[in-house]
């Protein structure tokens, strides 16, 4: 952590500053130039609150050279994390395919599509019951009955589930859900994620739509610091100006994660680009730049007209795509090489 | 709201969803020419789900002219809406300033901030008990001995306060406090919206980093559909490209909000800027834009030398803000002048 | 295009705005509800000012529903555009590997790279001679005479050449250039692009920093406006708030443009991401997601220590990334599979 | 300047990299801690081109913590810069109102309007003859013509005009002119600031749609290195993800330029916002916020009721708000004030 101080500023203040900053167990390097003075601070900075710093009098600017976050940094964790869910591995060279519909609807419906995403290769089913959305007057989703189809669905067809939370106070119902995930909105919902510390299951944790690849990081360094080390990322677009797609797909997002973190990434091209023309070519690129796994919107066979062309992939659609994806895996980006 | 239909469209498909919506109680307009042909969908399109329509198969967009919140909306609602803040009035022509630290710190430090502001001319007095870090490293705030510190302060001072809910399960603790805010992060939490409509006390909701106006309208939407009316906006900045200030303060959405809703605005100069020489020329011009108040961070004189500047203003600071604020206050863009 | 009017307008104001519509050709269709009317106009709305018409006292919004460019326009060009850069060629299937260092230094270094980026299978070479540079106090190029070494290195390599054009008066230097670029910050120099469409030379249109892809797609249309129908795209990152990359590639900006435009479409991952260790990937997931073609900075061996590890790709790691990127060529998404 | 070194750098790479940076007249600090190490640069690093040393193999992150633009930078110019526009002065407590239509119409127009804006107060008349439009259909500007119906108002009314230069090759058409407006598409075309740099006439340089304020900065600095110290900046809005207003206006650059630049700053509220509804409330911000001008667009009385409610103010309105802006002008936060 670097710290300028103002020109003409108070020794005296300067000399207590040093001092509070070696109480902190940092070595402090000081740089005495003709019209400036700059502090190295050398040593464990992720404690030390950079905005305390800043605010001081004698103080123009901070920055920090060091990383915040300590048990997501790969630096301190070189080999990549791989974690089970429900039995399928991610991460480490194992590839997770995660597929299903954005809201469970029906029995019929969720078995349906799980089906049919297991025959495709894909290894958790999803599908929400807990339904973030703008609109207090759009569906919510099936809630409590949602879980509860879920769960069918894995005991029938025999495949892990992943399904989001919006509220710790539903902990309970999720008990034998295999994946749970936090949706973007809730990525800064800190008495969440220190809740879900506590537990011993997987999180998935998507990135909020604004949110920078350090915040991310930060927001998950809640869950591991509670003891929970199995964290998935999943990146499903940053939003910028651009409106031809729902949100702009930080793809590079991928490697520059390979570099700082030990977790698994997993890309979400459904949501990211909100049209399903774009799905194929977005998973591939996901697939390509080192992605550990993808995460894919499928909706069972539209019952009638009107839902024809559901912004889901169809299931012959995702065999498609999926087929395509195992094809691009073995050139995929991986591991020391993209560094 | 608006269906362009694509080229080719197959026309039983298009009687079928023009039967459809009619269904729903909407009348439909069809506009047929050689290349295109459009729908025009009049009536109360607020609880259409447009992501619905444009899943179809046979449409290639759809586009909302009308706005998708009720409660909030001043076309229904004409006359501004004026909030009981403990006694403190904002909205109507009435100004609330409202001031105090970041964090409570001490019995000691609320008080005396609370004594200062108060004479200052601020109305009600915020302090921060539990706080959302970015980092699970970071002071995390009093939490419930913040929250009776605040209670002391108002009893002793004679001040009603304002202080940020994070959970739900903590409402309790918030049953002496006047007005609850939701912060930024929370701002599309929706089980705490959904929460917060079924109390009756004022909710001061925090724009979200990277929310659009109508985003954070529909979000006091999600509380007023539960019946409670007493919302009060607050516009904190929102995150661009821009580093020179921590975020960007959109002024110009304090008119905006003026012509959209009839909930009262209040701008927060400090957490926009995050630089202590940035907060009065922004509370004059949030107070010539028409806001109904501002949220100013004070902090009481610093204990030691360290924290000597902090980014707040200090009581002194705060005491010609506040009285330069009202000197500007009789000249400010109000009511149907600024439409 | 669809104009919404004002509740309560005057009747009259409204006959006389349609009969303006209809006298610019266009068929205009009256949806009145109840609270709303909704004019659709039908026919070629690309030369209408949407402005002028939002502007007017009775208009409350204009939504534009058909694209405002013609020449660029898939819908009215449906086969992809071949553009031959010098002999190699672009678009319809056809892939094009340009590579070069950001700035040309010296001839030896040019004709060195030039040879090595040949063999490794790039089919134009980049070098810039003009450089746009934030700073005046920035080296700013050879100008003529990095021109003069690039045409030197296209004699003695056999390679066709591109580089970047700042200002009109300097054409004439480009007689022997192969493809002339427009680098991002020119995107809308509207003055240039005019010009540039009087030539018959193929042009590579980079994406500004914060344009759209519409404006994108303008200002390409600017160039066809004038007769010069051999416009490459190039996507080189948006402007966006995260920092860990210069830029955030919009990788889906390929398909999107694959929908909406026959012109072929580069990718620059160099660029885009300001890092070499994230070049691999981004080029891969650039090939995959259907680009036409990829520009790749190519540095040569650095002549001292200082410049070990330059940002740009070695020729060693450039021959690495266009024979992975060859690998996954065959996989990528193309034509109507995308659609 | 800062450069973090990597861990476990050649110790003999790094003693080549402190030599370097010594010969570059710098002192050069070196701080070693157990993990990293850190250099501190003093002297004058404006010089430095950062990312030659960011691309070097040891390095692993370098940070600027000293202002790379000089001439510009108040840190060596005190005391504001005043600009004579044609005899009316900005900057240094001299407040600037410009005023006029978007475009140059017709000879009634323009001196119509000129007559207006300045019975109402107005210092200078603005008016565009050379017009960038994102649509080659689009209205281009009167060109040649309209600099000459500008003259024509400026000898006829006796105000004052500015108007905005799209190409260099049209610098001998403004010799009559009194300031020339770089506008927003151009900021950063470096060819046409070079020359502006040679001329002695004001310059009005507006802020790129998404450039930051230190970017802007270096483009005021590639003017003022040529020679030409009357820069006036002008805040007009950025690009960001909120779609209510056109731009999202940065009222909080006026306070962040003043303490960074001696330069006068001007506030366009009509172009930022794109809603004359909006343009008094931010006028008045700007003005209380320390802006040294504002530039609104004024249109005549529109001719027939069609253009009934132009977007820009009528001379009415803008009677109105020039009215409103001198009654809050004394209140305005100027000077050391703000800092």
């Amino acid at each position: 952590m670097i710290v300028l101080i103002k020109d003409h500023a108070d020794p005296i203040q300067l000399e207590n500053l040093i001092s509070w900053l070696k109480g902190m167990g940092l070595d402090v390097h000081k740089s005495v130039g003709q019209t400036q003075t700059l502090l190295g601070l050398i040593g464990d900075t992720s404690t030390v609150d950079m905005d305390v710093i800043r605010s001081l009098d004698i103080v123009e600017n901070v920055q920090r050279v060091q990383e915040p976050y300590k048990n997501a940094n790969r630096k301190f964790h070189r080999d990549d994390t791989v974690v089970s869910c429900g039995g399928a591995l991610i991460g480490g060279g194992h590839f997770l395919m995660i597929a299903g519909p954005c809201s469970v609807e029906s029995e019929e419906q969720i078995i349906g599509v799980a089906r049919r995403v297991k025959a495709a290769g894909a290894h958790l089913l999803r599908g929400g019951a807990f339904k973030p959305r703008t609109s207090p007057y759009a569906f919510q989703g099936l809630k409590a009955e949602g879980v509860r189809l879920l769960l069918e669905a894995k005991k029938e067809v025999g495949i892990p589930i992943i399904t989001e939370i919006m509220d710790i106070n539903h902990l309970p119902l999720f008990e034998d859900v295999d994946v749970i995930q936090v949706g973007a909105r809730n990525m800064q919902n800190f008495e969440l994620l220190r809740e879900l510390g506590q537990i011993r299951k997987p999180i998935l944790l998507k990135r909020g739509l604004a949110n920078t690849i350090q915040e991310w990081l930060m927001s998950a360094e809640y869950i591991m610091a509670g003891g929970n080390s199995q964290v998935i990322l999943c990146e499903r677009g940053i939003r910028t100006f651009e409106t031809a797609t729902r949100n702009t797909l930080d793809i590079s997002a991928v490697p520059v994660l390979r570099k700082l973190t030990h977790l698994p990434v997993v890309v979400d091209p459904s949501h990211a680009t909100g049209h399903s023309y774009l799905v194929k070519s977005m998973a591939l690129a996901g697939a390509v730049s080192g992605a550990d796994g993808l995460m894919i919107e499928v909706h069972n066979d539209p019952p009638h007209a009107l839902s024809d062309g559901a912004q889901s992939l169809t299931p012959d659609q995702f065999d498609d795509v999926a087929q395509a994806v195992r094809n691009v895996l073995p050139f995929a980006c991986r591991g020391s090489e993209a560094l």
